[in-house]
């Protein structure tokens, strides 16, 4: 990748007051009125994540030249929907740590959690139909049924050896590419921009997502050892992802034991992940991965060619080379 | 309550038409690519329940001679709406059984009910968005979030023996007459009637709502032997709702107890059911429920009283007749 590229703190700066605002709009949203709400949401969504998806809507409208405010209102729903997604995946995952960090559900409980997310949920539609056209409409709307389709996709492969990497490339345009897609849309539709800018953004969101995903796949094997508690989280719970799935077609019958031991049936011991980690290198799982992954980031990249050189294009394609340049 | 209204079947039959379309849009929106949602959506929603929630969207809708088809994409979303909450409500409360039926939590697991409550909710917007206007937009998306609003509130009062009231009629407002009535009002909306049409169609879902909840809630005591399986479940979870609040406010210390042991450390042992049965009874907890219920109820059939006569008005009356004199 280029050097020139940003880093995400420079990226951050360009969009910092629109971020500011965003980050406003986050924070009188989530529950006054009712304590637990904005408890749980504070902890999630006010400990400032990157906001990565917030960041691909406003620099999407950046892009686009668009100079009103629904975007920082837009922007806020993406990561309501997102925020409320991860917190039902920790749910659903049994999570007590998501990459280090106590999940919700381990400090809140499952039960706050679900409602908390169907809170967020409904509250990201509520912004949205106060600052969104039809169109946005649909295509948020379309990106939440489409993500929560690629969450059972998921759930249906886990424990599943014979998971395809077809199927599991479906998934994660699914349930992660798709909210991505819609974020950088959204630029091209509010500016009102032709339905050229508006595919090549779209396509930019959706090849970033997919890279994204893929990179996160990987690092999750990505580690010597089990006692890193930023790795193992996908093998504990028998996920079917890329770094498996290169390894399992590779495997010779006594490694496909062990896979199945390990992720059909869940009978994991201790010294368990990291041989899997070593199968996965042996048969090149990560590299082969990341090497996709860069594949799919180039090609974000290649969407925006159309555009003139801007600071916002530029931050764009640092995201896109950042997803797949990261180590957590 | 009056003998001239109609049971449910007949009220049934003056929506059928307009019910077949909604039971088929309902069926073709349940995830046809994915087949764990298509077949947990079929068991909670093809299974028939009494649709009344749609039915006041199309009784709303007639009753307003509306002409078009979006009533039908409308109810369609409001059942959706209320099958995503009782998904994730059966998953909170842990529940295998409701009213005597498998739970679907019980049969595909809390992963799958929660995501596919999800999936559930995204399509209703998605319905919504491609259907309806930028107010009925503002009045569902509004409902939702205080559903979940109402929905968190009820967890921070289980087992809190101090809830008041005031607090209890509070959280069925949000939880369950909120979407009564964004169901009845939408009606108003799509005939684009004046203000006070809207107004009072609000209203009538409003009070229905309240009436429902109320009576459900004393149904939850109103058996004489705890192997019912119909009832109980409120006092297993520890739920504050009025029958118990009004028994607890008139207790002597020793009853106190009790419902302290019970309801707030959830330690309950067999016959303690029936001690709680014969405790509500004693301080008339079900009869004053009940006797509230009807006051709403006939707030909500006071609410139509400036519509001409029509079969929709009796329908709709009838309604809030059933709401309060059925006995499950």
């Amino acid at each position: 990748m280029d050097n020139s590229y940003l880093n995400i703190k420079e990226i951050q700066k360009i969009v910092s007051n629109d971020l500011h605002e965003v980050n406003n709009i986050i924070i009188n949203n989530i529950g006054n009125e009712v304590p637990l709400i904005k408890d749980l949401s504070k902890h999630i969504l006010a400990s400032g994540g990157k906001r990565i998806r917030p960041m691909v809507t406003l620099l999407s409208s950046n892009l686009c030249n668009y100079s009103g405010k629904n975007h920082l209102f837009l922007a806020a729903c993406v990561e309501f929907i997102h925020t409320a997604t991860l917190l039902h995946d920790d749910v659903i995952d049994e999570s007590k740590i998501r990459r280090g960090v106590a999940t919700a559900n381990d400090i809140f409980g499952n039960k706050t959690s679900v409602l908390v997310g169907d809170f967020l949920f409904s509250r990201a539609f509520e912004l949205m139909v106060q600052n969104g056209s039809k169109q946005i409409l649909e295509i948020l709307s379309k990106a939440s049924s489409t993500i929560a389709q690629g969450e059972v996709l998921q759930l249906t492969t886990i424990n599943d050896s014979n998971t395809s990497k077809e199927l599991y490339m479906k998934i994660i345009k699914n349930k992660t590419a798709s909210l991505f897609s819609a974020a950088s849309e959204i630029g091209a539709i509010l500016s009102e921009e032709n339905c050229k800018i508006q595919k090549s953004l779209k396509i930019y969101g959706e090849k970033l997502g997919i890279a994204f995903q893929l990179v996160d796949d990987a690092l999750d094997y990505a580690g010597t050892s089990e006692l890193d508690k930023k790795i193992g989280d996908d093998f504990r719970e028998g996920k079917m992802t890329l770094p498996v799935i290169i390894s399992l077609e590779a495997s010779n019958p006594e490694e496909k034991s062990f896979w199945i031991k390990t992720i059909e049936n869940l009978d994991q011991s201790s010294g368990d992940l990291n041989k899997a980690i070593k199968l996965i290198n042996k048969y090149n799982g990560i590299s082969s991965t990341l090497t996709l992954a860069k594949k799919y980031s180039v090609e974000a990249i290649k969407s925006l060619e159309k555009f003139p050189q801007s600071e916002a294009k530029l931050a764009l394609e640092s995201l896109a080379s950042i997803a797949v340049n990261r180590k957590k």
